[in-house]
């Protein structure tokens, strides 16, 4: 038996454990899509307590806690931090199998030294130990990212929102950890939605030009993308339920732009052909930019009105949907390769059924520009679990070569989360060292050792190019 | 090697074998969903012989039997009884890897005591040692059903047929065992259907007046829903293809009904269009009784004319089917739960492609009434094997919270099926086990017990309130 | 631990290693499913060199070399045929878990005896040796057929381009291999393919009268499956996106098809209609001569626009489909079971989220004819890897009869193919090894052979009928 998240956790072979210890667990972290605060970062104040650091922004853990039927007061409401704390320490046991229960004892034990389990009895003391810690070793966010040997990450930063907080940290001499921004739009692919004008009009305050036709909006694109591009960007994000594809071109597509600022909202057909055009159009300018095009695929967002009206988004109530995407896909990627166009694009899907999907369209647009040019991602949101990361690990190798994946990112909100990084590193290990040990793959250490170098850290560097 | 179906059977570690042995085995069963005849419970009259008991209403075997080519006289036609048994036998061997191999001999283990495996060699003399043991112990409904330590149960009840066999179990002093009917109607949801107006009829008449009007209809739903509460009744079970979600008013939904009451069929979207009506209507009702609504997903019913028209339904010719569920179904239980009329509610899927996309919309409908208030079912029907109870138990727990499960039910038209439980409990036991061995949960006693006790048997309890 | 590719290769229980080598592995070789040339076969010319023999013809290879990033003048273009193996083998490392591996190792140990893995190191000892025994013995399609123990094979023969080469074989008394020709028409069933009516016109020109009507098509049908089956023809293959089902006339089908001749393109769902009326028309032929009717289903071909006009189909770029099937196609195999004209079906989909689906559907269609009348059929292309083979054996086994299985199929181009029929053997005695060792199925040696011994090569012939 292996005791409880001891050094072998989830190492199940000799040569799995040896990956893991020798090699994988001293490689830096290249966090390459995350949802950290860029003026946080900068700020770098000093976190009060365990509730501001760890459950305060943690949309993982409110779900698990809903799930648990405790009150909406105690998860994001107006409780007491400490009534909230003891009501998750409470529930933490019932999450037996879910990553959460490893994530949290990992984050215990990495950043505040505690074994103990948390639990309803062992709270009081885990709450006065990691405060004492929290607040002697003055945890602030780039101590907490230090801690893991974070080198480099990239934000996720709404294109109407400013790089401002990236000025400032871009000439920061103290800073030891290079912070990237990346382009994010998705209120802008989002034209059924109601704020849609709201988010054209701000976009336009901010350019400072009207932004009344699609001409207009493309070239503000094309001065945002430059001006990310300065500034280190490397690298843009989406969120689509699915990836469209139609045949439309910038006349139609302005012709509903207009349409929707000025009469309203569009057929479903539309919003399709609309979101399809633009998109085409971003990714033929982000591959001029040789930027790396992310898109999370088929999230069903904000699904329970009651806790979206309460809360907003980002509140940890989404579910994974399962629109059917491999025609489009492949027609999406076909288009932009038929011209050259097509950037660096790495497909993440929350619905394990479409791994395969998803794997096989990468497999069909590989280049020799660099190994893995279309890839799957990590997995994700919802589908961050254990069983959800061997899936993901395991579709690659068979539908590619798992050695050009850019592997692990955290997607998080939370600087405790960089534990998910061993986590995921542990798995890769321990499904490597399996598949020598049974005979599958010659046991010689140095190609093993590179194999895992490449695919916790240096793949990522290279395909972002940073 | 563990010997064939030892006591170690499905338990593959220390920790696994403990908890299944010296807690998941002794603890009773509480089968909140199952075919039985509450009539033949009433009545209690003891089995003939093996075939009767065993092999004369159970469609699982049927299934297996046609897929080795064994004609439909010595399945369900008129074959002589120990002819079919017979085939049974013979075909049984070639069923490895199929849950019914290990049920059938889990069966002939607990009920009869018979270790020897069967096969066309062995039929003999099991036939005469298990019909020596069915007369000798007078093996009967009630008997059986103790022998398995069964405490409660819930059979399905259609509501045009009454309760008459429930009422007579009511009263019944004699009777060790609650049984509680359940609510279902799936013949009303099935607008589509020829006999849609039949049975209106049928509702009418046992109602004593007409239901000309949808209005009437919803009357007299409210009134076969007090009926079955009164009589015990904690739940409603519906089959359904897929959740339906329209928005769609009263008086549209009544056009709608009587059209088709007057005029014949309707087109397709408007079978979905009442059929969501009448759903979101029953849910609400559900709800003010504090029910449980269980829905079975996914199940293309029939699908081979040929056996239906010669054996009707039930004869274990359904196929799984792949329709699209997420977007409906958030969005049907969003529209109940922002009227705070979300009743308790358990998703089953029978495509465990969808396992993934259910639990996540479970999750999102939390609530402090009770942990797990939306939560996804067991594995059922063809998917109710190893791989598809681990895939359930697994994806629970990535998901919610595992501890939160209200557990296995048998689903099934036979007596002998609550080994079902012990195949269930052997599983999940093992899974625990793991994940305490592999590093994954502390090895701590109490708690590991209190969750099997939980997902065993209390919570099912506790979520149907019995 | 298990040496690389050791006799113990993928065989974790000491049964599973019994049933591999002491059953699977003395067994021949019916291959009823590939794409080797019946021209090449009856030619018998002897290969050049490792580059001609492995590397020229294999589309699983190029595609693993454009993920690496290998210019395709590498793969498929004007490059030396050295500097290609060289590149294909700089790049196999990087293939870790992907069946490629497994293949490309167990084809250098079973042909040439060549244990060492192939690297940029070892290549040019590597190219020496392989060559070297090519030439010394003589390497040409039927010694290396006979090496593997291959005894029957079935080609896949377009009915557009004649039997020549079949007839020739069946008079070639120097032959050891029984090898028959298979029935498939993909481009007729393709009408929305620019490519159809010159299909139509060869098709008139090879049978010497005007295919200018259905009834004149369906004639000229009918004298080519009368061809085919007097070569020793015993199935026909169809490549599907999904199985259509419409319920359309003859009539009704000639219209379309006339109009399709005569004035172009159709509608989407006019080329469904079309497609559906053909297929039920040749099902019914093929029962009519008691064939088997294979059914690939799920390949979106020729995703890559730029790949295909460059080198054409087969390049390997095809994706997986998400095509929903579950209700058509179970419609269209209870539509030709109703008239009793259902022959034999072997449905494979690329996409294991439906192998369930499909699964479930076969079920029900089972008759007294032979065990396992409609079956899935084994992982192939991009679904042919570890994963993808257990998690069909699982699926059939859990669904249906494990035991009327017919097995694996190579539907490869390449003719040192064969190791994975290993593969599929090794893994299939490892699960039925683990199934025993885990207490699921007793553990005698006289039923577990006769298993591996039907399902490894008895039941194809008996399901072929050859």
């Amino acid at each position: 038996m292996t005791p409880f998240l001891s050094h072998n956790f989830l190492l199940d072979t000799p040569t799995s454990q040896k990956l893991f210890l020798q090699v994988a667990s001293r490689l830096p972290i290249f966090d390459f899509h995350c949802h950290l605060s860029p003026q946080e970062i900068y700020e770098d104040r000093p976190f009060h307590d365990l509730y501001e650091l760890w459950l305060a922004h943690d949309h993982y853990k409110w779900r698990a806690m809903r799930f648990a039927g405790i009150e909406e007061r105690l998860i994001t409401g107006n409780g007491d931090p400490y009534e909230k704390y003891l009501a998750w320490a409470t529930m933490l046991p019932d999450a037996i199998g879910n990553p959460i229960y490893h994530w949290a004892h990992l984050e215990l034990r990495r950043y505040f030294g505690i074994e103990e389990p948390l639990t309803a009895d062992t709270a009081p003391e885990i709450w006065r130990e990691a405060n004492r810690i929290i607040q002697e070793q003055q945890f602030s966010p780039r101590k907490l990212l230090e801690m893991q040997n974070v080198r480099e990450l990239c934000t996720t930063d709404d294109i109407s929102e400013g790089l401002s907080a990236h000025k400032l940290l871009s000439s920061d001499p103290s800073l030891k950890i290079k912070i990237y921004p990346t382009f994010r739009l998705d209120p802008l692919l989002e034209i059924e939605q109601s704020a849609f004008p709201e988010y054209v009009k701000k976009l336009s305050d901010q350019g400072g030009s009207p932004l009344n036709n699609l001409k207009s909006l493309e070239k503000e694109l094309i001065r945002l993308i430059s001006l990310y591009d300065q500034l280190g960007c490397r690298s843009a994000d989406h969120g689509l339920v699915f990836v469209p594809y139609r045949k439309i071109s910038g006349q139609e597509a302005n012709v509903l732009y207009q349409k929707r600022l000025n009469e309203g909202p569009l057929t479903s057909e539309e919003n399709n052909c609309f979101r399809s055009y633009l998109l085409q159009f971003l990714f033929r300018e982000y591959q001029k930019h040789h930027w790396v095009a992310q898109i999370h695929i088929g999230s069903l967002k904000n699904a329970r009105n009651r806790l979206w009206k309460y809360f907003g988004s980002a509140a940890g109530c989404d579910a994974i949907h399962d629109h059917l995407v491999a025609e489009e896909l492949n027609s999406f990627l076909d288009s932009l390769d038929q011209d050259g166009a097509l950037p660096r694009t790495i497909l993440f899907h929350i619905n394990p059924s479409m791994n395969d999907v998803l794997a096989s369209a990468a497999g069909n647009f590989a280049d020799s520009e660099i190994a893995g040019k279309v890839q799957i991602g990590a997995a994700w949101w919802l589908l961050d679990h254990k069983d959800g990361i061997e899936q993901q690990i395991r579709c690659f190798a068979n539908h590619g070569l798992l050695a050009a994946s850019v592997g692990m990112l955290t997607d998080s909100r939370s600087y405790l989360s960089y534990v998910r990084h061993e986590y995921y590193r542990r798995i890769l290990c321990n499904i490597l060292g399996q598949w020598v040990e049974n005979g599958e793959y010659p046991a010689e250490s140095a190609p093993l050792e590179q194999l895992v170098k490449r695919i916790c850290y240096e793949n990522a560097k290279a395909f972002f190019n940073v």
